[in-house]
């Protein structure tokens, strides 16, 4: 039977374009559109309505998977996400994992039913074993499996400049604040984690002692964990910080104010991330602005090009990060 | 030929259950699934695997179209929207218009296809003529016609409660700060316009002057829009003002502080929303609060049991706000 790989063969084009030209997307370029139609014409090509909508549903289809939309990092990266796959004419399936293995577990299961075209993940779970490996996958901020690219900002280069900036703010005993979370004890698999590690560095480097605070990733016990810091001997030899993240920071400030602590005069910081919603709310954080809007753009235009055929050798892609002085410092 | 239909009247259970204990789903009852699994062996019924997937794909999956998911409130909204799909055994598409009629139009045309079992819809645009009849739709905070219900905070009641709790704080000339959003001219078909009728009527009541502040919903010329406002002569009589949205308000305050006007002792400010992810920022903006996991559930489950076959009468669901006392005011 004549199918849509026999008019993407006479037309030289790859099947998702021959694809896009039988549903009218506007993104097909009207030289490339005609080479189709010509090609259609020539095989007597008609497509099958019912085989088209199953086919298109699940060719034209994207999951991204990941633990938190409410967060405003990963809201505003869902946004770019979704822009770029619909720019390629792609939709997309969100899964919120809330972060539960279990809740993962099931989306997967339920994704394996060939239900998509490709995964977009970012998971703090352990995932490996649950990935099928039949489908294209990117992940973001993570490295899953060998064969799987992983976009992320450059969270090493990150951890260094909140380090030299804090100093260079006028700090002398400079600390580091992050969550520890399921994925932590095996620190190559987590991006995240090198951001502590090029905080650690440059420190070493420069032969400036520092603290570490770590403490678990659970909203529930959040203000607690952050309690126990606050009023901690620890703390009182502390005048700069750097979070693991703006909303981390923002909890952190608006527990430590509570307690008489002045930011920045007591105590500086700097957080991680720069999204730009929490941008305009004051304290007007000083952090480490990841790219977002390109990480979203590179993590789908990775995923599209390996959906539609091409043979991408997995790599991973940190993007540059850039210091943004607020009033933390 | 034997359909799923079939064995959903033999169990006495809904198609959407039957497909449930299908596919292993977990939130099926124990004896409800049994009673399903009598009824398939009695029926000798054997779902067919393309159509089963092609039937779930289709029937299983909801589309959400809203304008901008990197906004904290539909953020948060969509994460519980998401929860409650996912425990009703359904996927969410994500569609963000951007707030672009065109955008809309096109997943409008997408959806329409066939593709999903309902809509949640959130527009500012007139889509009336776009909205296909076809497939369940509910929308929040919209009137989109007759037939599609509508779910939503009391606007109207927080626009009343924030102009008492102005004047309570000590506000002499409160002044109300709103968009002009593409159905402005028509107010009746967006529920969030009402906030102002609540506020201008209960300053009619109590008999005070105020003032109107309104500019155009557009991103790019926010800044430039609330510049005027802020160094208006205008501004200088006012004491208090409810800015409709607390994303809104931080954009307001961070520019008004720019030109030294103090919040709150030269100006206090009521924000809306009340997201959650917003409330750790500084200043800890006095806000009403939507009950967003309330507005989400209800929204989901409307529509869950329109999809699966539920004759409800079209309504307006008008779920209470609630004020949030911050350093605001």
């Amino acid at each position: 039977m004549l199918s849509v790989k026999n008019v993407a063969e006479l037309a030289g084009v790859s099947v998702g374009t021959v694809s896009r030209v039988i549903n009218n997307h506007p993104s097909v370029k009207p030289e490339t559109r005609e080479k189709v139609l010509a090609a259609i014409e020539k095989l007597h090509y008609v497509p099958n309505e019912v085989a088209r909508n199953f086919k298109m549903q699940k060719s034209m289809m994207v999951a991204l998977l990941l633990p938190d939309i409410a967060h405003p990092f990963f809201s505003e990266l869902t946004n770019y996400i979704e822009d770029e796959l619909d720019t390629q004419n792609y939709k997309m399936i969100l899964c919120n994992s809330k972060g539960k293995p279990q809740k993962e577990q099931y989306y997967y299961d339920v994704l394996s039913q060939n239900m998509v075209a490709g995964i977009i993940v970012i998971t703090f779970n352990n995932v490996e074993h649950a990935i099928m490996k039949k489908i294209p996958v990117v992940a973001i901020d993570r490295h899953i499996a060998h064969e799987i690219s992983c976009v992320t900002s450059d969270n090493y280069a990150g951890g260094r400049m909140a380090f030299n900036e804090l100093i260079k703010a006028g700090v002398k005993r400079p600390a580091f604040l992050g969550y520890i979370t399921n994925v932590y004890l095996n620190s190559a698999i987590s991006e995240v984690h090198t951001r502590k590690d090029g905080f650690c560095d440059a420190a070493h480097a420069q032969g400036i002692q520092y603290a570490c605070f770590e403490i678990p990733d659970d909203d529930q016990t959040l203000e607690a964990s952050l309690e126990k810091i606050i009023i901690s001997e620890a703390l009182k030899l502390i005048d700069g910080i750097f979070i693991n993240g703006d909303l981390f920071a923002a909890r952190f400030i608006k527990q430590a104010r509570a307690h008489q602590i002045r930011i920045p005069e007591d105590l500086k910081i700097i957080g991680y991330d720069g999204s730009r919603n929490l941008s305009w709310c004051p304290p007007y954080m000083s952090t480490i602005r990841q790219p977002i809007e390109t990480i979203a753009r590179t993590a789908v235009q990775l995923l599209v090009r390996s959906i539609e055929g091409e043979t991408i050798k997995p790599d991973t892609y940190r993007l540059p990060v850039e210091y943004v002085q607020g009033d933390t410092t």
